[in-house]
């Protein structure tokens, strides 16, 4: 019943989880979620819940700070100050101005409104199976998104560049030089814009792709692709919107697995920055900021940058840096790839495991030559996990992608957990859905 | 020392109120909000805190929440559930269908995509000096930003109608039929659409124009420019995000107030919906919805209709409804309007006095026959009202409007206060300023 009056009352282009069999779920705590009967499910997949869901520090920093005050930002705020210098510090130096909006969304939005006002070109280069947000101008440059429809007119001002995919592109493992080669690619695109007497604005991408299908770039690419636009008068968006704040383990920032050199001109923040509150955030350099402000027109975002938001958004920092979430990716990211790579080992349809830290994915193929997608085993493995009490789920293009992200307080006997089920349900040897 | 910082490291296009000397904030009840030395300011202008800033029933309908659960719509809960079905039953039957997002830009861009895909046309048309909000495709068609640009290259598919301002545009007052001659007006820019073989998708407006200066259109305005529109295969989208939810005092959505007859075929909510949190909301037609769907894209929106987002939703329109607040928002805007005429009597400046509930706007002028805008005179008082602890603003294409759109529990003593002040300002008589 509420399933029914949600889709007549709600949005019917906005699909649940399991649509043959949705979850209502009324509690969650940590890495698991809990149903309106109790049961408990470990929740592989929601990444927004970064610290863990409803995590009491963030509750109460929230809380407090809504009793206090929220207000809009053309009045002044210690919060705002103190969490955009908290940001700041986790970024290279020349990351010096933060713009404070509300959703991931809007973020890449101002990142190319930045772009083109101080670039004073139009054309944005995106990679293939992009999605960067719902807003018409990312539909735009979301071939994820644009892919969908029938009748998708793409934008002459929009480009679209090889995924730098070592696993399914055109450069694979096999390659040379792939950071080269797909630069390159990125190089030609350009040159066919200059040709058509077209200026690239930017140049944007996540730093690892993620509903693209879990693709992890070669080490080098962005510097050279950074070249390349820069060469052209363009800037560089780095897409941190899924996979910041310490994901990947090694770093705080997915973009610095590229190597030190690496420096994008705008990075966009979005999902994990508030632990499921609606805020996000846009940094550049002082130069991109000044450019916008000599257009000579204001920038108002009502919410944007509000008390809340940023006592908020400060304890998310403080939890990551108290409970070394970071840390913890590392360690158990590196555990879970392991437990996969086995799987590999063992299972023919497991073709290829990737990831950083918590940002993993396992890609599912019925041949491991012709690499022939295996969307409906995909499928069929995300309803019995979910029978099990597991929550995952599978993206990229062909959908056979299982995609793990966590709420980064994810453990080794978590790990454990969804792949021992994985294994028995390739083995086939999974005893029958527990009852309730 | 902050605000300094501030400027250093956040946004440099962002403006503070009162830039010459801006205040810091840190506490706010009610209709006051309070400094860090404990003044008092009587708050006339932040319709976000629609209920009154901090609002227990709301801070507490939203701590609660993150304390059990904020995720995204992927799982099914009640909440998003009982908010459609609360905000549809202050809405016409047919406007059936919400979407949730998370401001009130997400929901005009939404809406724009909602209106291009149901009618397969592209072309808007806005009135001039509208704002529509901050992402790009709505700084396309708000001329109150592109108008700020030097280098300003208006979309050829946007259409500019004339702002039907009884007060200072083509047709006014004195006219013996308005609402005909400037829906004439948005009738011949589809004209002249079609004659460049363009099609219209949509006509916005706010149901009353707040930035573009307190404008009312008169009443039959929306009907009209609703039949040419239709005709047209266009849709009518009434931008509610500054003046829905019970300001206007006689009803709950200020289009309502051009007559029963007149039903939008979508209606956008921002600002007052969630009394400064960060969401928003589309509702449309099941038709429109349809349409939507049927392009064959998904819709996604992470912290969209989260269950956070929803218990804030309702506890506002609980309080809305158990403090009566749009019959306070009758009761005492009407107050106000009547003190501010009396103003008008007595001082030349103020040349027109035009609201409805707890939106009003008072025009200052230099000449009554020329309506010569008394933009530093506007300035002027904002100061020296600032000074006596009372924080209004000045709007409009010359800025020269006095604004008054205060939470919604605003009482006749503060409207004698403020206009106790205004008049001690025009007088010349005022005090010297308060000392902390």
């Amino acid at each position: 019943l509420l399933s029914q009056t949600r889709s007549e009352r709600t949005c019917p282009s906005c699909k649940v989880f399991f649509s043959h069999d949705p979850i209502k779920i009324v509690r969650a705590k940590g890495q698991y979620m809990y149903d309106e009967n109790g049961v408990r499910y470990l929740d592989c997949i929601n990444n927004v819940a970064h610290v863990g869901h409803s995590h009491p520090m963030v509750v109460k920093a929230g809380a407090e700070q809504m009793e206090l005050l929220n207000t809009n930002s053309r009045f002044l705020h210690d919060n705002l100050v103190q969490y955009a210098q908290r940001l700041q510090a986790t970024l290279p130096e020349k990351l010096s101005v933060c713009y404070f909006v509300n959703s991931g969304s809007e973020a890449n939005d101002l990142a190319l409104r930045l772009a083109w006002e101080y670039t004073g070109h139009k054309d944005v280069i995106t990679l293939d199976n992009a999605y960067h947000g719902h807003v018409s101008s990312l539909i735009n440059i979301s071939p994820y998104k644009f892919h969908q429809l029938a009748n998708a007119e793409q934008s002459k001002s929009v480009h679209v560049a090889l995924s730098p995919d070592l696993y399914r592109g055109n450069y694979r493992q096999d390659h040379p030089d792939p950071a080269t080669a797909y630069a390159d690619d990125v190089n030609n695109l350009i040159q066919k814009a200059h040709e058509k007497g077209h200026k690239v604005a930017a140049f944007i991408a996540e730093s690892l792709q993620s509903c693209g299908g879990q693709v992890i770039p070669p080490a080098g690419y962005f510097q050279k692709v950074a070249q390349h636009v820069h060469r052209a008068g363009g800037l560089f968006i780095a897409d941190e919107v899924q996979v910041g704040f310490g994901r990947v383990g090694t770093h705080f920032w997915a973009f610095q697995l590229q190597g030190e050199d690496f420096v994008p001109d705008i990075v966009t923040m979005g999902k994990p920055i508030g632990n499921g509150h609606p805020m996000s955030c846009v940094v550049t350099t002082r130069e991109v900021a000044e450019a916008f402000k000599n257009s000579g027109m204001e920038y108002f975002n009502t919410f944007g940058g509000n008390p809340v938001s940023c006592a908020i958004g400060l304890a998310v920092l403080d939890v990551i840096e108290k409970e070394d979430l970071q840390g913890n990716a590392l360690r158990v990211g590196g555990y879970l790839t392991r437990l996969l790579e086995q799987q590999k080992e063992k299972h023919p349809l497991v073709g290829d495991i990737r990831g950083r830290g918590l940002f993993v994915g396992a890609e599912l193929v019925r041949d491991r030559v012709k690499l022939t997608p295996a969307t409906a085993e995909a499928q069929d493995i995300i309803y019995k996990l979910k029978e099990q009490h597991i929550l995952l789920s599978a993206d990229g293009p062909h959908r056979n992608v299982l995609k793990f992200k966590p709420p980064m307080c994810f453990s080794e006997e978590d790990a454990d957990m969804v792949v021992e089920k994985i294994d028995q349900i390739l083995t086939g040897t999974l005893n029958a859905p527990l009852s309730l």
